[in-house]
């Protein structure tokens, strides 16, 4: 069973400077603290969490709350929740997944994604440090981390400004979700800034709902129109419809947002908003690891990027 | 605080048998274990784990490990792990998610994925009840469960050979895991079956690559060809290069393997081979817990089934 002390062996430093890295890494310097975490690394070592638990009173375990129905889940979890589980073991916690609302007595923190408004009333109550995955009312109180869905939707649409489409529509989704909500106001508040005349489209999250609207809409669809898509999904099946006719980028832009999997695997490849999901991990974990800290409250939006591919003109 | 008692009150049950179904529910006929989850439900109780595992010498605790890369992970992941934690939340137990094989002390058991055949060595000498997600070679004696690979290739050829299509060929996978190995094999088989010539391609498990492929041997690809690809994102990559010339189901039959997301993204719409996902992760827990309680090491294959819609000919 390797031990503190072998730690402190290959680290060149003393079991209680060991000990601090691990209980406390914040009063450790950069250097230390890699050097210490290197060591652990090379030997094997495992923290042992009861004795950690006792001495800190914590019980290091976090618990990710999925209320989405599995049915509806999108790849874009698979992602977040296995950045989540990889930064919380390098800090020396665990990671419970729960698709119940019932927080285990032993947590010490829960984050919570897939809720709906509803929901929030009985968030409230829950009195477990918490930090939401998404943008939530601000009269909760509920601190939350999410992308900047506004500054997503912004880029997208000074894109196809730039890149020269004439006319730039957006086609959103038929959800009344804050995050839905902020995507459509994005596009809006870009195109008024510009002087642009704003013409919006919903359908629901369903690539062949939005290839039906595209081929619905297209004889009236000028030539030289951006497309501003509020999710990849969406994004896809406006390329289906406009691609018989080989239209992409000349004649039509499209951008989608999320940058997860659906990307990858459209033709043309996408130009799309690229939601940064490892810093969205480490926000919503150190957001958390704050609060048992210092009780503080703190809600982020991280900047998302626009990556340039084949379904806009390059500029 | 709701104990046992409002429990045992609200299912007009003794307070012993409440206990029976949390801790022995073998030992209770469907019915009580019915009756007693219901009022467990309707009161909002959970079982105190830590007297539990005092009872049980259990933790209650299964560790679920990821061992692929992230940034490989398709939405197959996400749907089994939300399975899997319903599932044990439905049984009183914590899913732990860690993307390192390094089991925690206190967890009763594994479920290790996206393994390779270099982590095998490994994973036998880890001392803990373990079962493997995915087809393992049986001289590890590691039990795995999976879907019936060779089984699901088996049913796309035979229905393409059913509806019709004079040529059957198969575009698999250039990576030397057994499951892409099975699914090569249950094509093979069934072709032999049927007196058929067999011919097979391998591409990287990439829509482009599969669409490329395509897009290369078309001309030596007589029409009335059926084609059994070993996964959706291939069969995705096949359906797009051969709808530019609108030859589905027609001239050529697609049919893809897992039945998850990609399926429903594309047009046509996917005849596939359907993992059981609800069905995989309720015999990973129950052939886990069956170890917990008679060290009984078993392995089982799930069937699969064929999904038709619209890539290939209705027969």
């Amino acid at each position: 069973m390797v031990n503190l002390a072998d730690v402190a062996r290959q680290a060149h430093v003393s079991q209680m400077t060991v000990s601090r890295v691990i209980n406390h890494p914040n009063l450790v310097s950069d250097e230390v603290r890699d050097l210490v975490n290197q060591a652990i690394k090379a030997v094997g070592y495992q923290p042992n969490r009861i004795a950690k638990a006792l001495v800190n009173q914590q019980n290091y375990v976090i618990q990710f709350i999925v209320l989405e129905d599995i049915a509806t889940v999108e790849p874009n979890y698979a992602i977040l929740l296995l950045e989540i589980a990889e930064v919380l073991n390098q800090k020396g916690y665990t990671l419970e997944i729960s698709t119940i609302l019932e927080p285990n007595s032993h947590v010490d923190g829960l984050i919570v994604s897939g809720w709906r408004d509803s929901d929030l009333e009985r968030l409230s109550a829950i009195n477990v440090p918490m930090v939401l995955y998404g943008q939530a009312p601000t009269w909760y109180d509920l601190p939350y981390v999410d992308v900047n869905n506004r500054m997503g939707t912004s880029l997208a649409t000074t894109h196809l400004i730039e890149a020269g489409y004439k006319k730039v529509i957006y086609i959103g989704m038929t959800m009344a979700l804050p995050f839905v909500r902020e995507r459509e106001q994005g596009y809006l508040e870009t195109m008024a800034k510009h002087h642009l005349v704003s013409r919006t489209y919903d359908v629901s999250n369903h690539s062949h709902d939005a290839e039906k609207l595209i081929q619905n809409i297209i004889a009236h669809l000028p030539k030289n129109t951006g497309i501003v898509c509020a999710t990849d999904r969406i994004a896809l099946g406006v390329v289906r419809a406009l691609k018989a006719q080989s239209q992409i980028p000349e004649n039509y832009g499209v951008v989608g947002f999320d940058g997860v999997f659906i990307d990858q695997i459209t033709s043309p490849k996408l130009t799309t908003i690229k939601q940064p999901f490892r810093q969205l991990a480490n926000t919503l974990v150190s957001n958390l690891l704050n609060q048992l800290h210092h009780s503080e409250l703190k809600t982020e939006l991280i900047q998302p990027r626009l990556v340039k591919r084949d379904s806009t003109r390059q500029v």
